[in-house]
C-alpha cells in the first residue's frame, strides 16, 4: 500500500522547487528544438500522441518528476482504485468508472455484486431497449417510431454526455449512425426546457430522466415539466419516459416509465459518461456499438494509465507536469483549446471534471493544505479562440499553461483547396502556429508588437475524432485529474462545495430567511 | 483635456492601496448586511440595478474609487471618445460603437461624413432590405421566401452576434417576431461549416458574409465553401449572399451579392454587435425594430456613463472594483455567472470583449506597465455551474470574484409550481443563495464541510431579459472595459497579440518552415 502524505511531505517535490527552471524559448529553437519536438512524445491509446516539447521542461526536470511519480506510487493507488478500495473516503465510497470500460484488475464485488457484472448488465440492457427503440418495436402511443431523444440531468448528468454526443453528432450523420436526434434540459430556468419542448415533435420524443437518487430538485422539476407539456399534446408521459436511477430510488421499478436503467454510488456524475448516465442517450442517439466502441477506446487509454513509466504514461506525465506549474511555476489557470469544432463543449465539461474534483482546499483526511490545489480550466474550440481572448494569452500580464488538440482530419470530409489549401490544413497550420507562436514569441522595436514567448503548451494529436479516439481523450483527462488528485492528497471524487447553495436556496423557498438574504430575495421578488 | 498616466502614477491608486480591507463576512452579517443590500446598489438603465453589497469594498474604499475616477478622469476621458478624439493610438483611429446606439456629444465627422448619420443610414438600408426579405419582395431563385439566416464572420463577427441571437431567440419567437431563424459559421474548421450546411434548407437561406477588408482567411474560406454547396444544389449563390464590409472593400458593390451594408475602421470586431455587423443578421432572423429597441437599451446605458458620481454610474464602479480586485487584492480571473439560460453564450463574448481588449501588458504608449492589467473572464450559465465548477469557487485555494445576472421574470412565462414554488423562483433563490453562501461561508467541525466565505460578487438584476435591458447589459460591460482601459492607461481598442498566429499560420501553409514548427507541421500532417 503506498502512502497518502500531503504533496508539501514528499522529497521529490522539495527537489522539484530546487531544480533548476527550463527556458522554455531557448530549448525550442533551432535544430535542437526540432529534435525536442520528435522526442518529448508520449504515444498514448486509439492513435493519440501526447506531444508535450512546448512545455517548461527538460531532462532534468522530468527525472525529478519521474521520481516525484515513484515516491507518491501513482500508479499503485491507481491499482488500488481500480481494485476496489475505498478511494472516495469522504463518501466512503468506491470509485469505479473504469471499470464500465474494461476490468483493470480483480473482481470487483460490493453490494455483494461484482461491479463489472453489473455494468455490462445495463449496457447489455440499454442495447436491447436502443435497438428495439431503432426496430420500431417500442413506439410511442399512435405506434409510431421515436425520433428524438432528450436527457434531463444537471451537472455531470449533463455535460458531459451533451458534449459526448456534439463530439460524434456530425460523424454520426455522415456514417449513417444517427438514429435519434439528443437534445438536453438542464437549467432549472423554465426558458431552458420550455425553449426545448417548443423545438421537439414531442409525439416522437422520449426522455431520460437522470437522478441517481430520484430527488434531485431541478431534474425533477423539469421532469414534471416536461409530463405536463406532453399531457397538454394528449400523450400518455408514461410512454414517453425512461428513468436512469439507482435501484433503490422511487423512479426504479415504476409504472411511469417505460424502463429504467441503474447507477450506483461508485461513479459520481462529473464521471459518469461511460456509465448508464452516457451510455442510455448515446446509445439512443447513435447505437449501442457506437457507445461500446466509445468505452473501448477509453479502455484502452486506462490501460496505459498502469506504466510506471511517465514516458510511457501521458494521462500521468500530464498530471504531474500540471502540479509543477501549479505548485512551483505558480499558474492559476489552464486554457483547454482544441481545434476541432466538434469539441466545442469539450472544455465546458473538462472545466467541471477538473475543478470539481480537485478545486479543493482539504485533504483526503479532511486537513487543510498548504498548497495550491486544482487550477481553473477554461477554454473554447480554435480557430474562434484565436480572434478573441488569445490576445491575453500571448500579451498579457499573467501565464496560461494550454492544452491544445488537434486532429489529421476532420470529421466530415467535406473540404475545399482555397488559397492553395484545405480547410483542416488551415485549421492544423493554426495550431501548429499557435504552440509555436506562444513557446517563441517575436522580438519587435514596436513593444505593442514584441511577444515574450515562454507560454506553455502540449498537444494532444488524432487522426480523427470518432468514438475511439473520443473515449479515448475522456479517459485521459479522468486520469490526468485523478493522478492530480493523489499528488495533491485530495479525495477527487466528492463535492461537498456545492452544498451549501442547496441549503440556503431551500430557505429562501421556504421564506425562511433573514437578514441580507433575504434583502436578496425581495430584490429577486421570491 | 484628462491626463493619461498610468495607474500607478496615480494618488488616489497609492491610497487606495495603503486603506484597510474590508471584512466582507463581518459587513454582510446581520441588519446591517442587510441594510447594506438595500443601500449598495446602483440604477443602471433599462430597469437594471448593480448591486454591488457582496462586493469586499466599504464606505472607506467607495471613497477612494470615487477619488480615483475623479483623478483619472474617466468621464471626461468617455467625453474624448464619444467626442471623436483618437483613442485607439495604436491603430489611429476614432472608437465609435457608442455612436451607433445614439449621439452622446458633439457631432463626429470623419472621412468627410457624419459618422452617425452614416451609422444610421446602414441601420435604415438594413431595415429596408429586411423588411423585403420578411414581406417576400427579396425572394430566392424559385420566388420563394427565405426562412433561415446564416452568418459567416469569426471572433467579433460572431460571437457577439451569436450570444444576442441565442439571447432573443426564444423571447421573439414567443412574441411572433422571429421571422428567420439563424445559424453561424466562423471556424475555419471544415466541420464546422458542413456541419451547419447539413442542418439547414440552403435553397431558402440568405447567407451574411461578414469581413471589414473583404480579406478574412477564414471567413472567405467559408464563403466559398457555402458557395460550392449551393452550387452543388444548383443555387445561384449571388441570389443568396449579402456582405457586410467596408465601403472600400471588394466585397463592396459586388455583383456576387445581394446587397452590401458598410462598417469602418472605428468599430472593432469585439464592439460591432452594434453596428451592420451585429444589425444585418439580428434585423433579419428578428425585426428591424427588434435591433432598433437593442441600441436603444445601449443607448440610454451609455448615457449613465457620462455620471461623474461612481453611485450613479454602474460600469464606473463596476470598473473601478475590478480594478481593486486585480491590483490591490490580486485576483486573476472572473466569473460571470448568468442565472438565465437565454444568456448561455454571453459569457463567450464577454471574455473575448474582456480579455482582447484589456489583456495586455504595454500601455497605450507601447510602454511596458508594472501592473496586472485585464483578468481572465470565464463562465456558465446557472444553475448548471453549481453542479460543476462552483465546487472551486467556493472551496478552491485562490479566490474569483464573480458576476451574477438575474431576472425577475423568464423570457416564456411558461411556468409551473412544483414543490411550493415555481422554477423561476427557484432559479432566483439560487443565485441569492450563492451570493451569501460564497460572501458569508459557514462554520462546520468538519473542515471538508467548512466554507471561508468572503468571496466577492456583484449582482445586476433586471426585471426580464428583453431587447431594451440586453442592449443595456451589453453596453455595461462594453462601458466597463472602456473605464477599466482608462485606468490602466491601456489601448482597449487593438489586438496586436492576435498577429503573430496569422504570420506563423501562413508560412506554414507555404511551407516556409524550420525547426520546432517544421516538425509540428509533419506531426500533423500539413
Amino acid at each position: 500500500m503506498s502512502e497518502w502524505i500531503n504533496l508539501d511531505q514528499r522529497q521529490a517535490y522539495k527537489e522539484l522547487k530546487e531544480t533548476k527552471k527550463a527556458d522554455l524559448k531557448t530549448l525550442l529553437a533551432g535544430e535542437n528544438g526540432a529534435q525536442r519536438v520528435r522526442n518529448y512524445i508520449v504515444e498514448m491509446a486509439a492513435g493519440l500522441s501526447y506531444n508535450f516539447a512546448a512545455k517548461a521542461v527538460d531532462d532534468n526536470i522530468l527525472k525529478v518528476l519521474q521520481k516525484l511519480a515513484d515516491e507518491a506510487g501513482l500508479t499503485e493507488k491507481y491499482e488500488e482504485l481500480y481494485n476496489g478500495a475505498m478511494i472516495n473516503t469522504g463518501e466512503k465510497r468506491l470509485v469505479l468508472h473504469q471499470l464500465c470500460r474494461g476490468q483493470l484488475g480483480k473482481d470487483v464485488i460490493a453490494d455483494g455484486v461484482n461491479k463489472r457484472d453489473f455494468y455490462v448488465k445495463q449496457q447489455e440492457r440499454i442495447a436491447e431497449f436502443a435497438k428495439k427503440v431503432h426496430e420500431g418495436k417500442i413506439v410511442n402511443g399512435n405506434g409510431e417510431k421515436f425520433n428524438t431523444v432528450v436527457q434531463i440531468g444537471i451537472g455531470g448528468s449533463d455535460l458531459g454526455p451533451r458534449a459526448m454526443y456534439i463530439a460524434l453528432e456530425n460523424w454520426a450523420r455522415k456514417h449513417s449512425l444517427l438514429n435519434m436526434e439528443a437534445r438536453f434540459i438542464s437549467n432549472v430556468d423554465p426558458d431552458d426546457a420550455a425553449g426545448v419542448l417548443n423545438g421537439i415533435d414531442k409525439a416522437h420524443s422520449i426522455f431520460v430522466l437522470v437522478s441517481k437518487s430520484g430527488t434531485t430538485l431541478e431534474t425533477l422539476t423539469n421532469e414534471t415539466f416536461v409530463k405536463e407539456a406532453l399531457k397538454k399534446e394528449g400523450l400518455d408521459p408514461a410512454k414517453h419516459m425512461v428513468a436512469v436511477t439507482s435501484e433503490t430510488s422511487p423512479l426504479a421499478k415504476n409504472e411511469g416509465y417505460l424502463d429504467a436503467f441503474f447507477m450506483d454510488d461508485y461513479i459520481g456524475g462529473r464521471y459518469s459518461s461511460s456509465s448508464a448516465v452516457g451510455g442510455c442517450v448515446l446509445s439512443l442517439a447513435f447505437t449501442p456499438e457506437v457507445f461500446a466502441s466509445f468505452l473501448n477506446g477509453a479502455n484502452q487509454m486506462d490501460e496505459t494509465g498502469k506504466n510506471k513509466d511517465i514516458m510511457k504514461n501521458a494521462a500521468m506525465l500530464d498530471a504531474l507536469i500540471g502540479v509543477y506549474e501549479r505548485n512551483v511555476l505558480g499558474y492559476e489557470t489552464t486554457a483547454v483549446l482544441p481545434y476541432s469544432q466538434a469539441l466545442a463543449r469539450f472544455p465546458a465539461h473538462l472545466q467541471q471534471l477538473d475543478m470539481e474534483s480537485n478545486g479543493k482546499s482539504v485533504n483526503r483526511y479532511g486537513e487543510a493544505v498548504d498548497y495550491k490545489t486544482g487550477p481553473i480550466i477554461f477554454g473554447e474550440p480554435g480557430t474562434n479562440g484565436q480572434h478573441s481572448f488569445y490576445q491575453l494569452l500571448h500579451q498579457g500580464k499573467d501565464i496560461v499553461p494550454m492544452q491544445f488538440i488537434g486532429f489529421r482530419n476532420s470529421q466530415l470530409r467535406t473540404d475545399l483547396d482555397i488559397q492553395g489549401s484545405s480547410s483542416q490544413a488551415k485549421l492544423c497550420a493554426n495550431v501548429a502556429a499557435q504552440i509555436v507562436g506562444f513557446a517563441c514569441g517575436k522580438e519587435d522595436e514596436n513593444p505593442n508588437k514584441r511577444f515574450d514567448g515562454n507560454r506553455p503548451s502540449s498537444i494532444i494529436i488524432g487522426d480523427e475524432l470518432d468514438p475511439v479516439s473520443l473515449g479515448a481523450l475522456l479517459a485521459h483527462f479522468e486520469n490526468k485529474v485523478m493522478f492530480q488528485g493523489f499528488l495533491w492528497n485530495l479525495n477527487s471524487f466528492d463535492q461537498e462545495g456545492v452544498q451549501l447553495g442547496k441549503v440556503l436556496a431551500k430557505r429562501v423557498l421556504a421564506h425562511d430567511t433573514d437578514g441580507a438574504l433575504k434583502v436578496y430575495s425581495d430584490l429577486l421578488n421570491i
